[in-house]
């Protein structure tokens, strides 16, 4: 990757987002990784604007000596503890007096008085920018796009051996069927799961982040399970919600609702859409039906190095899509100690049109 | 919980660290859960100084709104995305002109600059604090140390049943023993990994963080493995390295040299003791058998809610250990290219000595 990684540096460089700085030092972990490959849990990065990449550094401590040489072999690595404090020192013999961005919605005040301390010893200064790498990492080129892909594949996979071999059934507890998934994507070839796995039964699927407990499925309940796998650092995210026995009329009928809007939201994806539009497009069919007050959230986010990352999609969100971006759509109803449903997939933006990476039927499903 | 969480508040709420601020706005996940209970992945608190509890507030957004109910039921819950800033606008109705700490060393500086505006509109202002959550979290209660026992329970019996089933052996990858171990620990009841387990067999085993891959144990390797289980929040910390077949001189010898500092840490740590010497208790072992260099990290760590946290155990650390600490103990000593060797325990420091709460052998153990 690490052609791939100098570009993007390179394209860091080139960003509006950094202004009159001369450079930017890059501390948010899953930036950093973006940026350079390196996985480890503390290091930094100093990237100069323009084309030449000759001072870029990376730093970061003993621990990963061995790991930054063979995850970023096209950066000089400075050994150290304190990465960003090093990175300002090292900025200052390069370029005394020089403008150094740092991440302003990332960076601990603490660290920042800090650092504007030590940059004023070399007549430098500290400039807060925003999320200048996280915008980058929206549109994800063709190899991000396939680790994905194949993040949702297991994630489809796993769900289908759970439903083919009756594990989401009547006298199972919301931990087991859980843990079931989880290996199963190991099993598939996950290298970790993408959070903490949601199985929501009965009252508890009204819950919308609700965490599995030894709650036991009954005939009746509606079953939410909302759930991800890793692969190469990428993730996957999908809900998907059954019922248990026959469905009751409210059932069916906060599923259709949902069903249709979360239809709606997918075909509203496209590249230059609005993302504020893309939300309307679900929210209004939730409206419409009488239950926009039991929609609590927003109807999606993007989906990459992390599981929640930009753009956010909801009824603030301002901006628009671009293509290969990589985002979720995931509208719900949830009725307080009655039970909720949501159904959600994740997509890619082409000028294709959108394409869902996660395939699992959207029918209401009786198991 | 809520007894022990409204305790922990008044005890933020008398800490020196809070210096003249009238209250403080606790954001960091990890030290609301501590503060309230409260587990959602968004929220804030508000403490203000002195015993009376009556006007703390809980914030989080319309996912939680049941979730909070359930797990903070002692806080009213203010429902709002932007919980932070609707929690210093609620200062400015309780008491203008008030001073209104924040954690200085997580929020990010955007942010912090938006509070500060917020704060001026009632005549209030924004002081950043240290880490005054962190500090308390150090002494764990008996209810904390259980967890973190059970915890470590299953680390060990999960590690106990590879080894008895011959699953560390060589032919086998690092990434199926580290997936047979995190099996094993979700099968005897752990909520959660403490974090990505690693395997690392022959060179790899002088990565101190290596992350597991295909590559294959052979006869001849050293085999570090590091792991741990979550319960109720609770994490565990421990690691073992093996040598495959008949060790080695080279490698008895470093593994000796680890085993005699590591235990040197353990008898070192005791109610007040000062935390570099606990460092250099140890490290002195391996500095005078000529390995000073090869011995790239701290001693330990405390383990808790989080799997590192407060107080770190190195040269450079300041500050004793209280009674009721839970800390990790674990040189290590690494050969690149060659192979490393390194030992942990995670122990808990009370007034009759230090208990460790791993307690699979230390022996070197040929597989």
């Amino acid at each position: 990757m690490s052609n791939h990684n100098s570009a993007r540096r390179t394209a860091l460089a080139a960003s509006a987002s950094l202004g009159e700085a001369d450079s930017i030092v890059v501390s948010d972990p899953t930036n950093l990784r973006y940026l350079t490959g390196f996985t480890g849990s503390n290091g930094a990065a100093i990237v100069w604007t323009g084309d030449d990449r000759a001072d870029d550094r990376i730093s970061t401590d003993g621990r990963y000596i061995t790991q930054v040489a063979e995850q970023t072999p096209d950066l000089t690595a400075i050994i150290v503890r304190d990465c960003p404090a090093e990175l300002v020192r090292y900025a200052g013999t390069v370029r005394p007096g020089s403008r150094i961005a740092i991440e302003g919605h990332v960076m601990p005040v603490a660290d920042y008085r800090r650092l504007v301390d030590l940059a004023a010893e070399t007549g430098s200064s500290i400039v807060p920018v925003g999320d200048a790498v996280e915008r980058l990492r929206i549109a994800k080129d063709p190899d991000e796009v396939e680790l994905i892909t194949s993040a949702c594949r297991i994630g489809d996979d796993a769900l289908a051996r759970l439903i083919a071999r009756g594990a989401i059934a009547p006298g199972r507890t919301e931990r087991q069927v859980a843990r079931d998934l989880e290996w199963a994507m190991f099993d598939l070839g996950a290298d970790a799961i993408a959070f903490e796995t949601i199985v929501a039964t009965g009252q508890w699927s009204a819950v919308p982040h609700h965490r599995p407990t030894d709650a036991v499925l009954a005939t009746g309940d509606l079953v939410k399970i909302d759930f991800g796998a890793v692969v190469g650092g990428y993730h996957s995210d999908m809900t998907r919600t059954f019922v248990l026995g026959s469905p009751a009329d409210w059932q069916r009928e906060i599923y259709d609702v949902v069903a249709t809007a979360q239809r709606a939201g997918r075909d509203a994806l496209a590249v230059g859409a609005d993302l504020a539009g893309i939300d309307a497009a679900a929210r209004s069919v939730i409206a419409d039906a009488g239950y926009g007050p039991r929609y609590v959230h927003g109807l999606g986010h993007g989906v990459g190095l992390q599981i929640h990352e930009a753009p956010g999609i909801g009824a603030a969100a301002s901006g628009t899509l671009p293509d290969g971006a990589t985002v979720t759509v995931e509208p719900g109803i949830y009725l307080p100690g009655r039970g909720g449903v949501r159904i959600e997939d994740t997509l890619v933006v082409t000028d294709a049109g959108p394409r869902s990476l996660t395939t699992a039927s959207r029918a209401l499903t009786a198991l």
